[in-house]
C-alpha cells in the first residue's frame, strides 16, 4: 500500500495513537487502513465412498489437487461460501454438513475453514479454475500431487476418521517451511 | 474505496474479467482491490465457577459488556489473537481451550471465533478499551447489558452446556435485525 484509498495522498507506515502495531495511515485525512487475515472456506465432497478433488487451472498450485475452497466473499456465511467455492470449481451442487478443520497459517495470513458435505448429484465437472474434477477413493487419492498443506493435513485425517466412524472438529496450524 | 492505493488513479467498481462479482478496479495499474469478510477472535476466560466479562470503554456499544474480543490480526492465530485481545481488553492472561462457537453475521462481512479459555491467575483489570473488568457467576450476568447477540446467544448456550457439563462446537448466523 504506498496510497491512501480514501483521498489518494501517500500513506506512513506506523503505529497509530493508542494502537500497539503499525498501520498504514494517512495524515491527509487520518484514514487508518487495516490490514486482516483472509479466511479460505472449502469442504470435502462425499459421494458413497469416493470425495471430490480438483485439479487446478490456476496458479497457485497449477495442475495439483485440491478440495474446492477459496477466498470467503463479503456477505455470505462460510458455508455459503464452502457451497459457492464447490459449484465454482468443480460445477457441483453440495450440501454443507458439520465444520470439519480449521487450521490457521499466520505466515500467509490465512484462515481454513473445511467442512464435509454431501454431493447432491453425479452432474460436476471441470471450470475456468479447474482442469479437471474427479471423485476419488482412499486408495486412488494422488497424496503426491496434492496443492496445498492444509488439504494433505485434512484428508490424511479425514481417512483417519472414517475408519473410527467418527469425524471431530479438528484445528491445526501450518508453519512457515524451512527453508531449504 | 475512491482511490488505487498502488498508484493513486482512481477505482472503477466492475466485475473483472473472469470474475463473478463487482471489486474495486484500478485501470492504470490493473490492481483489483479485493474485499473479504474479518475475523473477529475471543475467549470466554473461566474462573471456577465465573467469567470474565469486560465494560466497553470504546464505540461501538460503549458501557456495555462482552467476552475480550477482537479483530484478529495479520501474522498471529486464531487462539494467539484470543489470548492477545484478553490481554489487551482485561490485562488478563489466558490459557486458550477448545473452539467453542463460530457465529457468521453476513451482513456486517464478520466471523466471529469464541474459545473456551482458563484464566491462569486473578491478576486482571481495566485497560484503555474497557470500563472496568469483573468475573461473574451465572446470576450475576448483566443479561440486558450484553454488548453484541454473538455474545449474549454464546453465553446463554454456554449455561445450558455447563448443566449438561459437554460444551459441543457450536455455530451459528445472526441475520439482519429488522427495521422497527
Amino acid at each position: 500500500m504506498k496510497f491512501c484509498s480514501n483521498c489518494a495522498a501517500p500513506v506512513v507506515f506506523k503505529v497509530p495513537p493508542g494502537d500497539s502495531l503499525p498501520r498504514y495511515v494517512c495524515d491527509q485525512c487520518n484514514t487508518i487502513h487495516y490490514q486482516n487475515p483472509n479466511l479460505i472456506v472449502g469442504c470435502i465432497p462425499e459421494w458413497e465412498d469416493k470425495i471430490l478433488l480438483c485439479k487446478r487451472a490456476i496458479e497457485p498450485r497449477y495442475g495439483l489437487w485440491t478440495v474446492p475452497a477459496g477466498f470467503m466473499e463479503n456477505g455470505e456465511t462460510t458455508f455459503a461460501g464452502a457451497a459457492r467455492e464447490t459449484l465454482e470449481e468443480a460445477n457441483a451442487r453440495v450440501e454443507i454438513g458439520p465444520l470439519y478443520a480449521l487450521y490457521n497459517i499466520p505466515h500467509i495470513n490465512q484462515v481454513y475453514v473445511l467442512f464435509r458435505a454431501r454431493m447432491l448429484d453425479l452432474d460436476f465437472g471441470p471450470s475456468e479454475e479447474t482442469l479437471e474434477a474427479r471423485l476419488f477413493t482412499e486408495e486412488e487419492i494422488p497424496w503426491d500431487e496434492i496443492a496445498f498443506l492444509t488439504v494433505r493435513h485434512t484428508l490424511i485425517r479425514y481417512y483417519a476418521d472414517r475408519k473410527t466412524g467418527e469425524f471431530p472438529f479438528h484445528m491445526g496450524t501450518i508453519e512457515r517451511p524451512a527453508k531449504r
